[in-house]
């Protein structure tokens, strides 16, 4: 067990495969930040605990595991968030329609409420069984116990899962080595920092990212994206970036990466417009090369040896393919001001109504195979447009729909074709485990109420997108994709209409807030969305929690879904402030909450200072946000905004402020910049004590 | 390319795994038949048109795969029949939710409407790739074709699957060398006979197997059971076989295979009262052996390294286990009158609220490990208990949960957790490619019209089941579980069960046509239930039709689910039959139908010579059925009737008639037994000419 970074150590086994994510990786740790944690100076598991041995299949991994344990993590797992007792296959799959691991990003990392992570570094389709089964003869003493007869599955099999001291068993196909990392703790928010600083820190998207995203019907032509853009600013909709689905390519799956001069005659005209009105341009895509691409030719050599829906799959791991995608994406977009992409397909499917993807033995000429790409592809692709992006000095927000291992510092949010509103509220909870980002986003709903309540969730998560590539009209008109094709509206639809502004002001308001947040994501690896367990380890009582979780430091967010009038919230230890009517609650207990349409429940911890800005309705690159700072409780704790220009990397050359809020010894209010940033994006204009 | 059998080639590569199907297999081809079926002498592909390599993660082999050619097989697909351009992974699964291949019975072979079988030997999670992607470069000459934008998932992503002439791709993880098969045709339905008696032919069931079976209360204790026992009687209801579920034992979940003397103190006696009221009894199990049984300490050396449940897993690869377990089954049960088991949980489960079953890298002491012996299990299982029977030189029909490879002459019928109406009557349809049986059997339901459109089906299915493990009183009373145990029944419940009776007696009245059809499944490998694509392999109507299929060679079924009044039925070319009504209908056409309660949708193909029966409460080892017989059309076929003694394998000694029913040149009907069987279960009634 070697150390090789504060708080951090290394295993090696064996010989370990070349290509695995980490070897792959371009992001170097941030050293600094991760000597600014503490340390016990050992191992969190000895080395002595931990048997691996070759089998016929591979490699198989023993780490122990507590009686009491309770275990986090594998990436964007949607369907369970507590995987004491399961087993998790680590495989890309869109559409991951059960529990078995499978997800748009799974990741080989866990932590333990024991106060520790384990990163195993493969892209193989590895298997964690997680406490699932006891050796032979563990039981031989059980022989006496009794046990009712059961009379349905669940009494039958469930909770059969192993007791007492047991193993996480790791199984690796095909390695014949292994690197494993611990993160020590003390906690899991600390092991999860050390993982994303170990990852590069946590992204910071450029301030307008935060704002409101529409993505636009995918038929649309030039016309119609107008007629929508020009729409919200009449109707003063909050929009900050105008999503393009496929239909701006003059091919799509696969695709050609070219304008279509039939649907968007003069684009770049319409891009100059679009800009005026102070909306950032995203383009949807994915890394399938379509024959008259002009990229098609130069990637040709440098591809796996399958076609998917026609066209290439790029092999991301050589230097020229990444050259040739990336100097296309920065000449014929970045330069011409887009301000971002959707990555679209770059998991896989095995579980919708039509295969499609390459074949697990694809063969790269990295030396990849189809496996291994399947579980690196959405990293490499990130990796591929966010250098175009750095080599302009430009920051993005961007959307990806694969990610894994050590991703933190890609900024890109994850999404998926599922839908169900209790399976995204988990996304949120769970992304935060394992350096991960995840919209859940709106792209239709059943009924008035259902867009409602979907939009309050999106609107408290990572990424506050709208998603209506499905229809031409804004969905407050109409939820209804045949009627709104038709124009027939709601009869209310003003009334719809004002309900989604009011919270997408919200959102606005609460930009610098969130961007407090990321920073902290950047510079200590703290996720900004993350389970309640991660802030309340010791409280059994969040185990088991994943329909609420904490946006930053100070706001519990427990969103409803629309065929349910109430719900429970549990609030931790401590007093909790109605964010929206500064009702009172004291925590350590479970409430029943009815919540209104468009009242989200959200709770301020004890002792917050949280910034609210006037909404606006976009941020533009000089926006000045006017801040009205409230401060909970008796104690309020120092809390910082940070400052900078929100569009370049300069603030990694050291050009950033940070803004210390907080309340004196006389009860006054306080605003103290340090820092090298000339700029001043904030103005304060009230201090309000909510006690 | 080697010749291995009249009609069958064997291709070896590079050095196969020794634990396979067909190397753990105890049963000898069907030389003789085989010899009886045509042969064009030329294996079906060519070694030429054959790739197979070493990758890093195994093999991949490449087979042709013509443009227009239709795969099927795979074993209990229960999610899709047609599997042109999908991917198909061999791995048992219980609860299969998505069609990815994984089935409580995979098997890694596949028929093509080209006329040909393929079998791949290998108990690895083998991945089929039937035509899914073209290789690299081979779309490049399409960079000039139009496609239209799609505002939907299906536009944009389906039918995307490869076109013209491409290859089946399999990926073996882990394996150095593999056996190929070879199937000849001409056409499927020969591609399977040959695949089935290569297995050993199909099972011949003892007749009392396909009488109706109802599986009690699991919480039953021995009033219960004698209360519905004489309950059917008293009602007259056809019932064969009386289930026992977990309850019967003094320990489940893990088993220790004894009665339990609390809930059955005087065991003996019932099951002697129930033999006298001429009931089969069967007993529930699963493979985990409990440390409170007998078996235990013995099987102890001879299992896998973990345990599931507190029980231990028998390697059934080694003799000593099988000698344990199968000695035990006869001495305790099988000895006392047990006429069969159902074999539960040998499938494994990635997809419910808990884990179960062993893991992957679980080892085995035969030196299977845990993936092969997933695949295996099912297998093993019934090949362990088959030879306790075949040692008493008594017949069985039994249950299991998983299947596989080569395993037609098992005399087990695959079930599922599962429970949508319309999957499990593509399992029936399914279940013919591979040498398999498969029951939809009925649980419960949703309303009485529910209740009885099931019961339609498995009436017309290879096993009548009800499985009312959940319900202490017969769902025709109520099918709602907590009034069902409160005792609040319906109010016309008499007339619910009186469609049920005749529904039985339905069944009842089939068992000689099931019989001898299943007695061409043993003798010529032609199995019992089919997809119509195998009997109108050049009809393109069929390619896809999953929800009706072929009964014996003579009934077309067509399955109504509750929550839909009518249904369209396609009906190949020539005259069919209604086989209620009697009413003619023109072939070649699809037919709009709106069947009433209790007439399921049959109709009888143009030439056939139907047996029916009287019906009778349940088949007795001297039972004697009174036939009339149907002949329909101009021109009705030979048909044949199998006579031996039901319940005994003395007809593999040749003690067996086989009963020619024909129409003389004079329009006369004529039954001609001739064979070494001394008895007579057959008496000639009537004969009826229908036109």
């Amino acid at each position: 067990m070697e150390k090789v970074l504060n708080g951090i150590w290394k295993l090696r086994w064996g010989q370990p495969e070349e290509t695995t994510p980490l070897a792959l990786s371009d992001v170097p740790p941030s050293k600094d930040a991760l000597d600014n944690l503490g340390s016990a100076g050992i191992p969190p598991i000895s080395t002595n605990d931990i048997q691996i041995r070759k089998t016929a299949r591979g490699l198989k991994i023993e780490l122990p595991l507590k009686a009491d344990e309770q275990i986090y993590g594998f990436g964007l797992q949607l369907h369970r968030m507590n995987h004491t007792g399961r087993k998790k296959v680590i495989r890309v799959n869109s559409d991951p329609v059960a529990d078995t691991g499978d997800s748009h990003a799974p990741v080989p990392f866990y932590v333990s409420t024991a106060g520790y992570g384990v990163y195993v570094d493969t892209a193989r389709y590895a298997t964690f069984y997680c406490g699932t089964n006891l050796p032979k003869g563990a039981s031989a003493h059980q022989k006496n116990k009794q046990k009712a007869v059961g009379t349905s599955e669940i009494e039958l099999y469930g909770y059969q899962k192993a007791e007492g001291d047991r193993s996480v068993v790791v199984d690796i196909p095909l390695a014949q080595g292994i690197d494993l990392y611990f993160f020590e703790g003390p906690d899991i928010k600390s092991a999860v920092q050390r993982y994303n600083l170990f990852s590069g820190g946590g992204t910071l998207p450029p301030a307008w990212g935060l704002g409101m995203w529409y993505r636009a019907y995918s038929a649309a032509k030039n016309d119609d994206v107008m007629r929508l853009a020009e729409n919200f600013r009449q109707d003063n909709m909050p929009i900050d970036v105008f999503g393009f689905e496929p239909g701006w390519q003059t091919r799509a799956y696969s695709c050609s990466f070219l304008w279509d001069d039939t649907r968007f005659p003069k684009h770049e005209e319409m891009l100059e417009q679009l800009n005026e009105m102070n909306y950032r341009v995203n383009l949807w895509e994915h890394v399938f090369v379509h024959p008259s691409s002009p990229m098609y030719e130069g990637l040709l050599p440098y591809s796996g040896d399958y076609e998917v829906w026609e066209g290439l799959v790029p092999d991301f791991a050589m230097k020229e393919a990444r050259d040739i995608f990336s100097e296309h994406h920065l000449r014929y977009f970045i330069e011409k001001g887009i301000s971002g992409f959707k990555l679209d397909e770059c998991d896989s499917s095995d579980f919708v109504h039509s295969n499609w993807s390459f074949p697990d033995m694809t063969q790269f000429p990295s030396g990849l195979d189809g496996e291994q790409m399947h579980n690196m592809l959405g990293l490499l692709y990130q990796s591929t447009l966010f250098s175009a992006f750095k080599k302009v000095n430009k920051r993005t927000l961007s959307q990806v729909r694969a990610s894994g291992a050590l991703a933190s510092s890609y900024p890109f949010v994850l999404y998926s074709d599922l839908y169900n509103h209790k399976v995204f509220i988990r996304g949120v909870v769970n992304s935060g485990f394992s350096g991960l980002l995840w919209t859940p986003e709106v792209r239709h709903a059943q009924t008035a109420e259902d867009l409602i309540r979907r939009i309050e969730t999106v609107v408290f998560s990572p990424h506050a997108l709208l998603n209506c590539w499905r229809i031409p009209n804004p969905p407050w008109m109409q939820v209804d994709q045949e009627k709104n094709k038709q124009g027939e509206f709601f009869d209310d639809f003003e009334r719809v209409r004002d309900i989604c502004r009011s919270l997408f002001e919200t959102r606005m308001s609460l930009i610098p807030y969130l961007y407090a947040s990321f920073a902290k994501y950047k510079f200590e690896g703290i996720p900004p969305f993350r389970a309640l367990v991660m802030d309340y380890p010791d409280d059994p009582n969040t185990f088991h929690i994943d329909d609420s979780y904490m946006m930053g430091d100070s706001m519990l967010v427990a969103p409803l879904v629309s065929d349910e009038s109430e719900r429970k919230v549990y609030l931790p230890e401590g007093r909790w402030w109605d964010f929206w009517t500064d009702t009172q609650y004291e925590g350590g207990q479970w409430l029943s909450l009815k919540p209104a349409l468009g009242k989200i429940p959200v709770f301020i911890k004890e002792g917050s200072i949280i910034p609210l800005a006037n909404p606006i309705e976009n941020v533009k690159d000089d926006t000045v946000f006017d801040i009205t700072v409230k401060a909970y409780g008796d104690n309020p704790r120092d809390t910082y905004l940070f400052e900078d220009d929100g569009i370049s990397f300069n603030y990694e050359e050291g050009l950033y402020n940070w803004i210390r809020l907080s309340v004196k010894a006389d009860g006054e209010g306080e605003m103290l910049r340090s820092g090298k940033y000339q700029g001043a994006r904030y103005q304060l204009i009230d201090w309000i004590r909510v006690r």
